[in-house]
């Protein structure tokens, strides 16, 4: 049956798609993989191919934006479309999926893990204890909405996550550290008092993968750390509840004296 | 080698786990199912065990808070602790965690769709426009925490994400409909101003199922419906994006003058 079905990957390689997810990719006419939302630092494509058992059509930014033939495909037969991470977290497939759903096209979705909630448990902090998240874009120029979003939740006592800006087509990826400094000139240019240089932030570097690294600590030592390939994301924590400031001692290395300070 | 890893479900039945998570189920000495944080209305012990290709113990409430025999299990072979959702979204789960790390016990996680991250997708709403998310508990006696939570986000004109109380061991789970009449109960109580009757609220019945349903409305005419079977939750729309009041109406069946008040 004509249908459009936006099948999420997971955050590490091809091997985080669901059983069903599997089963609908290879199910489809069609098999497209989107793969300038995010970023995957395991996906090997001929291994993709080979779980399918077909040919995948990689389809960039500007075929997903404009939609016209996938949209057209999608009114024929049963199109797949893999995306990284987990399908509509990114504003392109939502009007996306409008789009096909105006057009009387069937939609439907199958689920991976989002950053957005293995986030805050891959650092041990409760997930309902984050206010609303950012990206921190390329200063081209600086925008403060990053800085903002922190004044706002570190006043309700609660954490942020930020994403990190990338383009995969350009391949640059921010890196955690490059975030922490441009957070911290904000604060140099706001003076609010929102991210002294003792703030305590984690970093999570390749969530979801073999190499995912977690580090807890001062953002100004963290600010000229390297914490390797991409993508990171970046947490600054509110107030601690005490079985999150263990957490962020055993499982990302912070000092005790520095989570104390956040009960 | 020794460990305990988590390994994620997702939300609806066995095929929801990923590849990851099926080849570390198959390769641990024992696999136990923990099945009382949550609920997956399509869950199938037999077709899991066959996926698995071998027996499953059933851990409930007091085996993983006490945590103790599956931690001396951990200590001597690799146990697989299949739960629903995404691992440590539950706070039990965390701490069974810590105390494993204490104990030196290698902890591994292969991670699954989350209800946090597909509720915004499923409904057409844009997670960073997310604050602070609450569960609203069965009233022994009635938690405010949910009306101040959306207190707070709607004065930053943000979205809210409920989860509603379940207790899977009793069988208990609130449905949408009582949840609703809860928060028009608090607000008769409270006088704030926060849920007036004809707040727009969408309802997300069994996400990421076969059967899961999205209906947005005013809450007065919500508050009477019936949904079906659980899990439910419910999201309080802030100020919307034209793209998402466009989703409301297209996905939820929202009608177009009651999202255009929210733009």
């Amino acid at each position: 049956m004509p249908s459009l079905t936006f099948i999420g990957l997971g955050l590490y390689d091809e091997r985080g798609i669901s059983l069903h997810g599997l089963d609908r990719a290879k199910a489809a006419d069609m098999v497209l993989l989107e793969n300038y939302t995010n970023v995957m630092p395991g996906l090997n494509l001929e291994s993709l191919k080979r779980l399918i058992g077909r040919e995948i059509r990689l389809v960039g930014r500007r075929e997903v934006e404009d939609g016209r033939w996938i949209l057209e495909a999608a009114s024929r037969g049963e199109v797949a479309l893999l995306v990284a991470g987990d399908p509509f977290v990114a504003t392109t497939h939502v009007d996306l999926r409008l789009r096909a759903v105006r057009r009387g096209i069937r939609v439907e979705v199958v689920n991976a893990p989002s950053i957005i909630s293995v986030a805050p448990g891959a650092v041990g902090l409760q997930n309902y204890k984050f206010g609303r998240s950012a990206t921190i874009t390329f200063p081209e120029p600086l925008s403060l909405v990053p800085y903002e979003t922190l004044r706002i939740n570190r006043g309700l006592g609660l954490h942020t996550l930020f994403f990190l800006d990338l383009r995969v087509e350009e391949g640059r990826f921010m890196d955690a550290s490059e975030a922490i400094r441009l957070l911290l000139e904000m604060e140099s240019q706001q003076r609010g008092g929102v991210v002294p240089d003792d703030t305590l932030m984690v970093v999570l570097a390749r969530a979801g993968s073999p190499s995912q690294l977690v580090q807890a600590g001062r953002a100004v030592v963290l600010k000229d750390l390297d914490f390797g390939p991409p993508p990171h994301s970046l947490i600054v924590p509110g107030r601690l509840h005490f079985m999150e400031a263990e957490a962020l001692v055993l499982i990302a290395g912070a000092e005790e004296g520095l989570v104390r300070g956040c009960l």
